[in-house]
């Protein structure tokens, strides 16, 4: 099988473990269940489930402890996608070609679809203690899907985006690193430090992957930009040139687009030097790495 | 001292311990800090904490063990209320006498603020595990506390709600207790079961637990639904009358007044005979429902 076949077999295994932990569609709440299925089932890469089992096999994790967590992320980066789409944020009405959420069950519905899957993420994370009731790495894991998606994480930079957006305000340089780093970077680190984790890498290690993660979070964002200016619609996902029409900062728009491109570059080959500086290695996480940053895929 | 001297004093007490949790209002995101500490800082009885150190207390406990899920557990009530306040909700525009978070922050703030807490209160009750690293009471009380929030708790008796007022119908005795028992109960259950589970009470004991506190939850909200009719506007904290101006089904239009009086004086009478069976006891608490439910508060 060629690299493409095999990462559309491991993003379906990886979408089968997601929904095998979704809510069963029943009950007086089955609106709210079926709008949390609506959402997560609207396909996208599972690209934070892949890089976690990715790095867990790399370090030479092979129990099933595992898979409450890519569930659990899974379910964090949906429920931060329908409250983004929300009238009151990016009021957006269809993603990945579908209507919203929101469109289809109203905006009630969708504060509390969103809110329902941020519960439910850490229900299901916490299902890891039926599986292995002793393992000392599941608080840690834990507490880094708390934290990755949280304040200090996703949810932080997404804040920022959002303040300054409605203000009309452009950001510096500063600011939008932070951003990058948390509503783009945070969410790759948390998959790819849990995986770590749970297979029990090192301390040391754990912090290359982390590192790691937040360079290909980055450098996958500036890919973003550029694309924007630069890409097709069939690869970006949505319309080109909507950043300059919307007046978003851009990494682009700060560093120009020569410098941005070569920042993509070398951040991508750091942080792929990361992973072949590791004792272990699994080849197919290094191509996912390059083609994704490339965008090939 | 008397009752309620020392029911302040324990407020208090709680209140202190809540605030201790907060994030530093500080950094690049501070916006979205500052409205969680608007939110968490408008006041209120404190009673879930209050209750779970009360059982905590009851059952035998006295580590500090306790005070991230009080917090936690204050951090998820104050989500779903900056989340219900919301236009695309009940679009209340004041809460205790003071704006509520999205008039001040803006829609999009307030989303982004009770996702803040959500999250936050599973990083917050994920320090337990810093205080007491081995203690296997922690992974159970952090089920519960996830479990009473979500789907089939709160947020499952929050989404029935909105859907039957949304689509202007009314409930059935079978649909409203549904919603009570969650809306209300779950987390008043989730209080008093993880004070009992860290303080090592028995399987059986948290059962009996549960049930009370489950009475407790739908008797508060049955005497609401009556001092809606009967009470006045400074015991309710919200207009007298405005449940049948908003033709919501209340205990008191299925069942009629003097049922609704009965029943709650019969499920209060059952809650506290649960506590009063109990080998150890704590008179404030038994007071503290008493009273509560009586809403000489």
């Amino acid at each position: 099988m060629n690299f493409k076949e095999v990462l559309e077999q491991k993003v379906k295994a990886a979408e089968q473990i997601v929904c095998s932990y979704l809510p069963e569609e029943e009950g007086y709440q089955r609106t709210v269940i079926d709008a949390m299925h609506y959402s997560v089932k609207a396909g996208g890469k599972r690209l934070r489930p892949v890089f976690m089992k990715e790095v867990y096999t790399l370090f030479g994790g092979h129990g099933k402890v595992i898979e409450p967590f890519m569930a659990a992320l899974e379910m964090i980066h949906n429920y931060s996608l329908v409250h983004d789409d929300l009238p009151a944020m990016d009021n957006d009405e269809y993603r990945r070609g579908r209507k919203t959420t929101h469109v289809v069950y109203g905006e009630g519905m969708a504060v509390l679809t969103g809110d329902a899957l941020l519960n439910f993420a850490f229900e299901t994370a916490l299902k890891a203690f039926d599986l292995e009731p002793e393992n000392p790495r599941i608080p840690q894991a834990l507490k880094i899907l708390a934290q990755k998606a949280g304040l200090y994480g996703m949810l932080g930079g997404q804040a920022v985006d959002v303040e300054k957006e409605k203000a009309g305000e452009m950001m510096n340089m500063d600011e939008l690193t932070f951003v990058h780093e948390r509503k783009t970077g945070a969410l790759i680190e948390c998959a790819m430090m849990i995986g770590a984790v749970l297979a029990g890498a090192s301390c040391e290690d754990v912090g290359r992957v982390e590192e790691a993660a937040r360079l290909i979070g980055v450098a996958f964002q500036i890919q973003d930009d550029i694309l924007d200016v630069e890409g097709n619609q069939e690869v970006l996902g949505k319309p080109v040139g909507s950043d300059e029409k919307n007046h978003k900062t851009t990494y682009v728009t700060l560093r120009g687009m020569e410098e941005s491109k070569n920042d993509v570059k070398e951040m991508s080959e750091r942080a792929i030097s990361i992973f072949r500086g590791l004792p272990n290695q699994n080849e197919f996480l290094n191509e996912l790495i390059e083609s994704l940053i490339g965008r090939e895929l």
